[in-house]
């Protein structure tokens, strides 16, 4: 048997972070006068109660602070059960007065930072409530860094071994490692999103709102405060909620190596070119579309498709448009450009940059074999070979991921979704990114309307997405749990 | 330069073939007496003449009946360039009066199996356009059989060296295997095509029908001659069309075993066993929802749902009803049960049945891998182990399918297609189905509606896709026409 003791430990000591930022939003309440405090201290005393219990508890499991790799696959799994679970007490408790299923999955849409949203009228919700959704997508940004940087490269999944670097091998430094990086990539994410907040609150967004936008736009979570997302708001906060979307989905890691004076790396890394130029492809190309369309040439086509393209390629989800209006090329490009996705090591989702390229510079590879039958042709990323086990990895996940997108839809379907509402559904939830296509889901949409059992494979779909599909693949065979 | 003269060669021998053929049509003309049939004696001549020419011209290139790996890449492709133009000369000549862009689209459609029309009103053409839509898919079935069984294994492309039997190692053989293997085929695709003819005329069709139904089965092809497809007919013919289907999307290379007395190879090869397993569920699970959506739990209810699961598995296309109406389970299934596709080494198309093996035999020893981090796990496809150039291979194939129909979609909205028919489109093309959804090009729909500059972008994926995708991306690369 596994010894859980060392995963509850963690556990508890994530929940007592989640029930201490309950703070916030208990503050919020007080200060603005609703009277919706007691929510939180509620909520905030059930996590705080359980978080000491179970790391007190499992404290004698960690002996030297490792962990093995079952231990770890286990980890990482049930944080992103857990911490929503505890992150959904407020919505039962307090204002929106959701049931188990809305609640859940609104926590798990903000800890997985997908977006989407099953509360309507975001407006006149309670301010703590309107921040704790911020307060998520935040938590979980800065969770999924983490998670990319330091545990998937050791579990060896989806091809995030590549970015494994050689000086941590052992998976005894794990924990010490995590605390390591997460406190060196708080500095930048804490510093962003209060440069982000000052900026929206000059382009003319209240305090409040900037605060919470912030912290949606940095964990490129993409839940807004209000129903009509960024259609709200003028043309300068679009800019900022551009930039500050974009600096979200590149690789944080080099932004330690900027702070150190090492700004070549930055321009360097390859995935952070492809990631700029397919934006600014994109976006040319539905500008002109969107031009040709209604608008004609003018800074407003511009912006709109700037800003939506960042929006669903970096994974945030934040709509200033129902582009299901644009005409059907915008429609089928936002779709295929959510299943880009932005860089690994980043808040971003999706499928990312770095495995396409991967994909591709091994299909390179393959047409060269083909001309010369007896040629050695082996496939780099970033200067270095790409070796067998990561190319299966990259593989294994990019046909999970695609034939899930499968099996979700003909599962959505069987709970009555028409079948675009359905693939879209699915490929969102998946991919993290939020918003789907179509009257239901699509950009001036909302999941509210969704049946329950489509919320809760919706729900599940999201955190297996999060989770890199093959984490869960890994942690449900029956090997896993023998021997 | 590649010498040219080996390609001219076969492709005149090719065309003279296609020419013969003409016959067929010619004589179906006379024999109703509609004063149709001088447009294949002139559609005939031309194309002899063309093809005696040519092949006489290139006969010199001949040195010991040799090809090298670029003139084979360069054969299989102009073959489906060269052919499908000559093949629709009888369109443009003839009684559809149809201009180059629908002439072309129709014979590509039939060439390659697809079995999209943009002909309406398909009962009211001369019986010998009728017939020559069906020879055009015969012949284009046993080409693609003598393709995969010769050609694509040793190109080496899409994982299709998998087949590759190492007695036969040298290109220099390729054109005596082709024609030997042909012969072999042959017997069996004839005999085939006159059983099930003679099935359909027990089943109550007329004699003509039988025979051009006969051959777009056996081809997997899906062409009908009236536009109500098999709506028109009993339920006799359906079960026979059910059978014929699956026969046809069976490798054939196992009937020549059969016949010697092996059964053994038949039974025992996993494609067969998971494309029998897939039709089986996919049947059942959509017969039940379609029972509990209007007919309850009858045999028309469980012969439509086999017969179209059949129809769309195998890639043939035939529709018996207009499945758009039977919510959104049935639609959502059949477009990702279009994504499947039959056996290796049949008529059938699209990804096939032994790509997801391999792919999920790699995916499985992935997964073992991640739980034994220093264990050997070899991936295995029928009891062999899967080469990593193989795997690569299929990879390949599976990256450039996906990202294909991306591409394609997006370039049909531009033509200004609805989202859902480009997608769908997109689909039905690369994995030569033929159906697309939605009411344009769905199984009750009819390409005719569509705008020039999409049916062009549908007719050369319909190449591409019957080219495994990878022989084109070959082809068009400059390091191809290079030294
Ligand atoms: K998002
Ligand atoms: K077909």
């Amino acid at each position: 048997m596994i010894d859980m003791r060392p995963v509850g430990y963690v556990i508890g000591l994530l929940l007592c972070v989640l029930g201490l930022t309950m703070a916030g939003p208990l503050v919020a309440d007080i200060a603005v006068g609703n009277g919706h405090w007691p929510v939180f201290l509620e909520s905030a005393t059930l996590c705080l109660a359980v978080g000491v219990l179970l790391s007190l508890a499992c404290q004698g499991g960690m002996g030297g602070g490792g962990l093995t790799l079952r231990q770890t696959f286990l980890l990482t799994t049930l944080v992103w059960i857990v911490l929503p679970l505890f992150g959904s007490i407020p919505f039962m408790l307090g204002a929106p007065e959701a049931d188990l299923t809305d609640a859940l999955f609104e926590a798990m849409s903000g800890i997985t930072t997908t977006g989407s949203t099953v509360f309507t009228g975001l407006q006149d919700l309670p301010a703590g409530i309107q921040l704790w959704r911020g307060i998520l997508q935040w938590l979980g940004g800065i969770g999924i860094i983490v998670m990319a940087m330091v545990f998937l490269p050791e579990l060896k999944v989806a091809g995030m071994q590549v970015f494994r670097s050689e000086a941590f091998e052992t998976m005894g430094k794990i924990l010490p490692r995590a605390a390591e990086i997460a406190s060196g990539i708080a500095v930048f994410y804490v510093g962003l999103t209060v440069l982000c907040a000052i900026c929206y609150i000059l382009s003319g967004m209240d305090t409040f709102s900037a605060t919470v936008h912030a912290m949606t736009t940095l964990s490129t979570g993409g839940f807004a405060n209000t129903d009509a997302s960024f259609g709200a708001y003028g043309g300068a906060a679009h800019y900022v909620g551009t930039l500050f979307m974009i600096l979200a989905a590149l690789p944080f890691v080099r932004y330690i190596q900027l702070a150190r004076g090492q700004a070549e790396p930055l321009w360097r890394d390859s995935q952070v070119r492809a990631f700029l130029l397919t934006i600014l492809v994109c976006a040319l190309l539905i500008g002109a579309s969107l031009a040709s369309y209604s608008h004609g040439f003018t800074e407003v086509a511009f912006r709109e498709s700037l800003f939506n393209v960042v929006s669903i390629m970096s994974g945030t989800g934040y709509a200033s448009a129902d582009y299901m209006q644009w005409g059907p090329f915008p429609v089928a490009m936002f779709f295929f450009i959510g299943l880009i996705g932005g860089c690994a090591g980043s808040t971003a989702c999706s499928v990312k940059i770095f495995r396409y390229q991967i994909l591709f510079a091994c299909i390179g590879a393959q047409i060269r074999k083909i001309h010369a039958p007896h040629g050695v042709f082996t496939p780099r990323y970033e200067g270095r070979p790409i070796t067998r086990d990561a190319l299966s990895s990259v593989m294994a996940f990019f046909v999970v991921f695609i034939v899930g997108i499968g099996i979700v839809s003909v599962l959505l379907t069987l709970t009555g979704l028409d079948a675009v509402t359905a693939v879209t559904g699915a490929a969102t939830a998946l991919a993290n990114v939020g918003p789907g296509l179509g009257e239901h889901i699509g950009p001036a949409g909302n999941f509210a309307g969704l049946n329950d059992p489509a919320k809760w494979i919706l729900t599940l779909s999201m955190m297996i997405g999060r989770l890199e599909m093959l984490v869960v693949l890994v942690v449900v065979t029956r090997r896993f749990w023998q021997g």
